[in-house]
């Protein structure tokens, strides 16, 4: 946009002095949400303390006020990535635009109902509060999001050949050139394969993923002195968009190695550091996380898998379920039990416990471990497994950080980045999402025209990119905090729960303008929609996301 | 309920004077309907006419006012169906709670927001009007649709066992014995068989169609001198509920029947409706409904495939696609253009196009005809085609009524029965899904309870009662508008638009529960999300449904 010399002033359909009315309604929002807070924290509150039963008792309320905090601080990031880009001189028609949709329809939203899933509507009457927007929302909400603005946006982003976002996305430049660089490689060898090997239910081939090793992938954030590219998590969210653009599988190759790395560089031994980030960096060795089991899903605290330690080392006994890529891994971080008196987080461990990488033939050659494959809905490429251990043998190096019991909090920080970086996968299948409905609705004609002309058809088009532009301001806010070293489970939780629902939204929409053709399992917006639904699920399900952020708001 | 003797002045959680409320608050949804209808209106009227470009320019708030006029048209079902239980003394606790939690929240929704799809609120700004809650509607936003209701409804619904329905259905005694047959036939024939078929992507077995055939379910509407039972459009609803909530195939078989029996009794001349009624009352003749081409779904009108009349009856050429059943079927009801002049709707015309039933080895035996399997996300069990016609014949004496040109109007005509069996498709799938959830969320624990006992699993179940009767009720009205003769393609339309939402809603929040397991192909949740896509799409998807009612709304 800026190319073009645009300044604001001549700005077609965006709002007049839009900068100026985001910046007041933004206060006014935060307002909302600390009465919204107090509200619920009266509510909760039992002899001066935040009852977890109150609470508990509370949840539809509380999970509101996670809604209202995430749409708080997404509102705040959308603004302030105007203001810089605004700064910088790029503050286009595009970003005005995206900026009064996001803001209008946000707004509308918190005054009216934030859908926290379909048919689950959070509003501020469920906190106990009521209000009438300010002078700056009510505007904002009247003529933010217009037919006019959505049909606006939509002739533009036809118009964005060759950018990779639509609207800039206010990062820095090398950064976007780790993004064209991945893009291109989606482009190239991810794209047109996915769909393949997702209808055959395939394991992505190795050459992809030495190719990605080859780029640096698994090691994008360890230390350069572990072997790694030292780089910010920024930097990880990128290319997680730009893999998970071209396949979910792709982009969620390295969560694993991501999860394994954060484990090691928090919580491990110096040694255990030497002897592991620098092999995990390089892709040699392939890491799968093995937590969830049969009983024990969300309230992960409780699991019973038992390691009990020996002269040679710890035996572990016991069922996990739902790990990704866990035949064809070297490496497991899996968290048992090392404490049989408790029943709680209290007495975990985790283990960096090795493995002999499976074959199709044989899935599970190591002694002690058996393994069966779940056939799933979408999300494939790295297949899913039962496992169950019987003695299964870990050498007591391999316990993490050397000390038991530690497991559960090492784990709970290492969330933090495998949630933002979960949240960069839904960006990147939002995108995706995105893009191929708007290359159907612009090839598809019906009643004399393309689909894209039709009002309801652009309109979720301009909805998908605002939010998806949303959701990455919310994520490059949350891995720039986790860059600055702050405790960011509350940024990383909202991003990640916005960006579930977003690219959910975004399939579901996508199909919708494919018609009949969108329940074809040879178009391959019947296979984005599987692969979207898995983000409401894993790394913390939609309603354990809203607990977490809920809990830490009343902290 | 009624069998507790429960009064409503001893009714635990529900609001005081609730049918006074409702009562008051119908009258003032209408009052905001007919100002957002005039708003509208005023919008797209040109010298005096409604004009297509300005309504097409307008469609997001035209579609509003559809979204509007269902969610009118739904409250004011509720209340009456309400209205009648209290006056048979059926209205018990439990029906107290969905009217109440059913007014609060689209009252809610009507005043903040209603979603026509995830991302996509209808709002009376978008209609040009504002408006502030009555009293009564006030109250019931404020204290209808509350937690504590919907814990205490769904503590109601656990103890349901061995009713059909949450809530009396309010229909006759008659139908829910005609209820009971097909829901044994469903729980004992269908369900347990679903999911495999469902796997191994098959055609459903005949045996289940030969037994459906004996209970009449292909003739249920046909009158009795054609062969039928002569039983009304809510026999044929309820039918279509039962069998869809053990299976979207099963309940889904019948309406091929029901659209071939329409354009007959509707459009067709003596002699065939001798000819073909019997047959296809009896299921000794499966048709199978040929309108889609490749290029032309949503715009029926402008379809290509001919039809050009020689000395030995027609031939036909032309691809048609998605067509459900198109292989084991003995009767098309084929859709084509019989007169090569025209390009809309007026040169259209339909046959009775006889062909030889195929097996698996030849599917498509008929000289003049070829297809093709497409496979696909859900709906399953009839398969889905595209066929090639070229120079296939039909006999002279099998042009609908005999006389060219009318094909479209008798098919827009059949529409209105298709779309309300639709809506009970979608009733059935919606009901499905909810007790498939329920039932997981007793079953599963984590946290050391039954999922059921957190207010945000609870509530998911609440709403999907509350919106299946809802759904119900303006389905049951929309058929009891069809019975008594009226032309009712506005309330078909709403049924069938509002059932789609919420069956898809319903799947969605019932796989949610099951976290993990729900994304596992063995579980059936799996399989219906899959399925509940479909209604969204098919029967005029949800944008065509929206403006077919705006455009009846205007007329
Ligand atoms: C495709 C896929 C890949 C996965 N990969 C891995 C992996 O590699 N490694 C691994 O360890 N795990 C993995 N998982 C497991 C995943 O993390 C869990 O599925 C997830 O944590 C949810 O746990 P659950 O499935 O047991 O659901 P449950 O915990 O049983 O939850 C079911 C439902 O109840 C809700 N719920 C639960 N408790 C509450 C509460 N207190 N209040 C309100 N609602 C509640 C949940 O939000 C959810 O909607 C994967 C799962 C899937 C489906
Ligand atoms: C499983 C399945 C079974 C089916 N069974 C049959 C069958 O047995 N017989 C048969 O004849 N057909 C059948 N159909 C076809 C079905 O009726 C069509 O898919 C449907 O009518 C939509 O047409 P389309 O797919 O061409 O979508 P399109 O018409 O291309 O529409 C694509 C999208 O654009 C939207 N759109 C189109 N026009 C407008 C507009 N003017 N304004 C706003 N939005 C618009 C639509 O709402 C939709 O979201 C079946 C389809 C499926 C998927
Ligand atoms: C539900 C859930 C949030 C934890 O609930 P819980 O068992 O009630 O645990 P708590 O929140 O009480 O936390 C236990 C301890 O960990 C600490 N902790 C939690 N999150 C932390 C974080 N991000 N950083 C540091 N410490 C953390 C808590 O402070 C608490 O310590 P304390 O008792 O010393 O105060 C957790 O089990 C969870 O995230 N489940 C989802 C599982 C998942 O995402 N699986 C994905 C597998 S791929
Ligand atoms: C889009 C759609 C509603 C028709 O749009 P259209 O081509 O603009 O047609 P119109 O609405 O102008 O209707 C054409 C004529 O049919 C008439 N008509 C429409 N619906 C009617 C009904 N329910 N009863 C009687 N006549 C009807 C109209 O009055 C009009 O006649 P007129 O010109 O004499 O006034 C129609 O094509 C449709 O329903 N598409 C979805 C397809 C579908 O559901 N396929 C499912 C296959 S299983």
């Amino acid at each position: 946009m800026c190319e073009d010399g645009m300044a604001l002033d001549q700005n077609y359909g965006v709002m007049a002095d839009l900068l100026g009315l985001t910046a007041k309604a933004v206060p006014e929002v935060e307002a909302l949400f600390e009465r919204g807070r107090a509200a619920l924290r009266e509510r909760v509150t039992v002899a001066g303390k935040v009852s977890a039963s109150a609470m508990e008792q509370q949840q539809f309320a509380a999970h509101s006020l996670s809604w209202l905090a995430t749409y708080t601080e997404a509102l705040r990031q959308l603004r302030a990535w105007a203001g810089r880009l605004q700064a910088d001189g790029r503050f286009g028609e595009m970003e005005g635009l995206i900026l009064q949709i996001g803001f209008g329809e946000y707004l509308s939203q918190i005054y009216g109902g934030i859908p926290m899933s379909q048919g689950e509507m959070a509003r501020l009457g469920d906190l106990g509060i009521e209000a009438a927007p300010g002078a700056a929302a009510g505007l904002l909400m009247a003529d933010g999001n217009t037919p006019a603005a959505r049909m606006r946006l939509v002739a533009l982003m036809q118009d964005n050949q060759g950018r990779a976002t639509f609207g800039a996305s206010g990062l820095d430049d090398e950064l976007e050139m780790i993004r064209d660089q991945f893009r291109r490689f989606a482009d190239e060898k991810v794209a047109p394969q996915a769909h393949g090997w997702h209808l055959r239910d395939e394991l992505i081939p190795m050459e992809i993923i030495e190719a990605l090793a080859e780029m640096g992938v698994f090691g994008l954030t360890i230390p350069e002195e572990f072997g790694g590219f030292g780089l910010s998590k920024a930097s990880m969210v990128v290319v997680s968009e730009e893999l998970s653009r071209g396949y979910i599988g792709v982009g969620s190759l390295g969560t694993r190695s991501e999860i394994a790395a954060e484990l090691i560089l928090c919580g491990g031994t110096d040694a255990q550091k030497a002897q592991w980030l620098p092999k995990l960096a390089s892709g040699e060795i392939l890491p799968t996380a093995v937590f969830t089991e049969p009983n024990t899903g969300s309230d992960l605290g409780s699991l019973r898998t038992r390691a009990v330690e020996g002269p040679e080392g710890w035996e572990v006994t016991g069922n996990k379920t739902w790990i990704t890529h866990a035949a064809r891994t070297h490496v497991m971080t899996l968290l048992a039990r090392t404490d049989p008196e408790t029943t709680d987080y209290r007495g975990l461990s985790m283990f960096l416990a090795e493995k002999v990488p499976g074959t199709d033939a044989e899935p599970f050659p190591t002694p002690g471990m058996t393994g069966g494959e779940i056939e799933v809905l979408g999300y494939r490429g790295m297949k899913e497994y039962e496992l169950a251990f019987d003695g299964f043998k870990v050498k007591s190096e391999n316990l993490l950080g050397g000390v038991p019991g530690q497991g559960f909090k090492q784990l709970m920080q290492t969330f933090e980045s495998a949630r933002i970086q979960t949240a960069a996968r839904a960006i990147g299948v939002a995108q995706n999402a995105l893009e191929v409905g708007m290359q159907y609705a612009i090839d598809r004609k019906q009643f004399g025209k393309s689909l894209i002309a039709f009002p309801r058809v652009a309109g979720k088009l301009a909805m998908m990119a605002v939010e998806v532009m949303i959701t990455r301001q919310l994520t490059y806010h949350s891995a720039w905090a986790k860059d600055h070293g702050k405790r960011c489970d509350l940024e990383a939780g909202m991003a990640k729960l916005l960006g579930a629902r977003v690219a959910w939204a975004a399939a579901d929409n996508a199909l919708q303008i494919h018609g009949g053709n969108g329940f074809a399992l040879e178009y391959q917006i019947s296979r984005i929609l599987c692969d979207a639904r898995i983000l409401n699920i894993f790394e913390g399900a939609a309603e354990i996301q809203a607990q977490v952020i809920a809990r830490r708001l009343l902290d």
